[in-house]
């Protein structure tokens, strides 16, 4: 049904990043997740993503961050690796620094805290693309970026051979299905969807692969979803897309009146793992809160209901 | 697959609303276009939707266009009926004239214009519905509303039997799968998407049916797509999918710097529906503007591609 | 230092609406309303605004409301009623409706729950505009409408005569700023702020008048408020604008765990209405819930310290 | 009529970055500027704003920024550094680096990028003041950050000591004016305004001062409308602000066809510091593009009529 597989496809989960308790990186327990997603059979890995709390960690962490992950990953998988950062000159920096350091691909937004044009959209990702010898995937985010990447721009980008792929995060599926037909005929350009709970319907469409938050907490389960949808099975495909959409409960457990969306589901997915032995500690860096013992709880009785323990 | 079978379910359209030249509604032209739903396969009629321009319509239009669907009917499929206004007194009339003039079904949304909050959206849908005859519907279209119906409250009010369904047109298809899995266990209450785009996916993740714009265009094309997805047969839905996705290029053909989205989506409607003579003219309500002579032959193009011509 | 007045200028408090413990229109209440403004120094009375609950009212009830006001009015002051309805048509049976009714101006919005376009704007005052026989003021309110009128727009309508004024109630001071500077050269085209906490602030930027909600509680310190600035005490102006800044507070006492914005704001000018003695209880319009005994104390309070009990 | 004067307060432009073509920053322009701004009477320096082009800077142009400014300066007025990064930590970073280079004061936003919540800015607020030795001011830029500082937040963090200040570019006048009321008795707490087309307007409020970004271009101006309120002349300061009005359309003349609101206000501050010979070029950094010639030569037609050349 696919008629094309892009170099970057398959479940590609965007890695969560561990600290200590004094919120350096845990190289042991990042380390342990990689060996827990490799062995779980993902596709690729995608370091330094907003699950990866990237727009929280240092230069200086996420370059730890890229070593462990490449070197843990052992070109068994490519490691995609996001260049987050507000403009242009930042973004080149981090993506050079990226593909120093191994990275297969470099992620990269749209300019955000400054107020943007399409024409300096384009030109940013021409730019980016023409500075560095990996190729680059734009991340459709507009809840971080608060611009929503066109139909006609991404488009454009894609026959031009600038980008090689857009992680969409948008939540507007109509344009992800336009976009699919649009570059159906641009080889090896890659949709991936960034919605963990709708994989089964996205592949449908024809998306190429998914990144997954969740796929950090039970990779095997987007394993399974991926290759039913590949032979066709979309019976089990849904089945197992339920089973997912029931874990991805986690992420509301926290108290929203102390936490943020995103400490809420970043706490979410490093406490999972922690219960399942993968990291040392549910620790995230300032200004979120970590979860506390109730929330976690409640977190170990989802993942008991989906049966990941 | 889908375990159930609500009452409203399948497919849906939102009727659009032909206009004389000097914009009445055109009597013989409405019931051209029920005709042509009830002939292409359709399940039931949403008059006084957004596609039906109840915003741009007076009260006695209103009351024109539903008397006109409800007859032209003649119960062979229900109608639903949209009750659109600014808060509960004022839907409340309009709701009341619905259930008068034979209404399956009334569809309203929460509060807009005003500022709005969740005990009183709450409130709004529980006293609407416990004063008419009819189920009511919730609309969720928060590009209208501008507040989006959570995953708590519409839960909240398909288990007490307040809400006999929603129509989906908020774009996020994650709180919409979440709420399939949610109400899996409510009799009859049925979940429909307004994406026309991608109701294929949908369908796999369990919606009921679809309230699709583009289905006044080709309501032959959803049929297929929804009986191909009810026999399991996605290889199909998808294809089908897909060139309606195609077609669906006609709401892009109006020159954005002369028209409104719903100018260039409403226009695109009624001037592919002319095309196809079933209506007379492409009229829309002021202040919007017809669509041109220029764009009318691209729309053309793209019903020839789609095979409507 | 103003070098002109326009005819719609001063203190124009928009009216609110008083309710019967069914939600029915007071008239009684509703009168002595008219009698406390006028009797207040006010100089013109806007009927049928935000604050006069109108998008929550039926037809019928507006029809009374304006009924009783002109009638209370006499002539003394004049009468601007709201004409607020989602498009064109509807605005002009509400529009024309007021005119019969004996309102000295209509004050209309930008389209609303539709999505809209500048050139759809532009056409739609100047089609109100053209219908009616009174002059017509636009009201610019995005946390209702959720767009913003431009610079540009309202220039060019002033210029044509199409607007005789603006209501802004769009938190914009800079565009009011630059509004009032472009519009210098219009014969009585008036700029009034809705924003109750700066009046003195645009006074001294040239603004022509204000519309404060605050006005039904304190219409006294709204006139010695402009009387101030009229004659150039500045000092004085500011002072009594910073006590009507702490009694605004009224509006934030309402436990906003329960109420929206608008029945916090609302339900705190009626219940202070009510203290004083002017209206006969703080009865808000479904869904919006009344003020508690306990909010209703702390209100009490806030009047004590303003020295209005 | 001011009671107190906050350390910093009074005439504060937010420095712009000079570029050369290569986009180096331009050190000797970057002198001129400062030499410009402190011989046009300003009160102190705000360098690394968004006025400075600050999130279009590497971590080393930042750097070399503030070393000139600080060294230009010399110590005749205060500068606040910027540290505009988008989580705790990384403002941790960029703070320590300002105050080791000689920043006087720190001024950085909420967390962006990712989504927060209130609780996590007051904590992130607090560690940032914590952590270094001189005073915090918080800016407040929803436009660029995506959330509103509220009036609780705010107030708290002053009446604890954490913040200093605030630098208010919201466009929230009214809360704005609540704050003023609400800090009025704690002891240097400054309220700096960011909007240049009504700084009279805040003064006569109460604002303890102005960030203009027109200020590079008329330092002038601003010092003789702060001294005319100072001095409780409102009507010159109201005839400065009008001029200055009208000399801050320059920030409207990049067509909009292919220039962000950014581009084209930092564009125009840029060109009019060309035009009046302070800086050698308007160069801007990527992905914006410059003002062509045809936008010099309007932009130079309004600096003459403000009486600028």
């Amino acid at each position: 049904m696919i008629a094309r597989t892009p170099r970057f496809s398959g479940v590609v989960p965007p890695v969560v990043t561990p600290l200590t308790d004094d919120g350096a990186v845990d190289v042991a327990s990042l380390e342990r997740v990689v060996g827990h997603l490799i062995g779980g059979g993902v596709d690729g890995l995608f370091a330094l993503g907003s699950s990866g709390e990237v727009a929280y960690l240092t230069d200086e962490q996420q370059e730890t961050v890229l070593d462990v992950v490449v070197k843990a990953a052992g070109g068994q998988v490519p490691v995609l690796a996001g260049a987050i950062e507000t403009t242009t000159n930042k973004v080149l920096e981090r993506a050079r620094t990226a593909v120093a350091r191994g990275a297969s691909a470099v992620v990269t937004t749209a300019p955000f805290y400054t107020r943007t044009h399409p024409t300096e959209i384009d030109r940013h990702f021409r730019t980016v693309a023409a500075a560095i010898e990996v190729p680059v995937l734009a991340y459709d985010i507009p809840v971080c970026v608060h611009s929503k990447l066109s139909r006609q721009l991404v488009g454009a980008l894609a026959a031009d051979g600038v980008l090689a792929g857009v992680k969409d995060s948008s939540g507007d599926d109509v344009t992800f299905r336009q976009l699919i037909l649009d570059t159906r005929d641009v080889p090896d350009f890659a949709l991936l969807t960034g919605h963990e709970v709708v994989v089964d319907a996205m592949l449908l469409g024809g998306a190429h692969g998914s990144v997954p938050g969740l796929g950090n907490v039970d990779p095997h389960g987007y394993r399974r979803l991926h290759d039913a949808a590949a032979r066709g099975d979309w019976t089990a495909a849904r089945a197992e897309q339920d089973r997912l959409a029931r874990l991805f409960d986690i992420v509301a457990v926290a108290d929203p009146a102390t936490a943020s969306g995103t400490a809420s589901g970043l706490g979410a997915f490093k406490t999972a793992l922690t219960l399942l032995g993968v990291i040392a500690r549910n620790t995230v860096s300032p200004p979120m809160r970590p979860l506390t013992d109730a929330e976690t709880g409640r977190i170990g009785a989802i993942l008991e209901q989906a049966g990941l323990r």
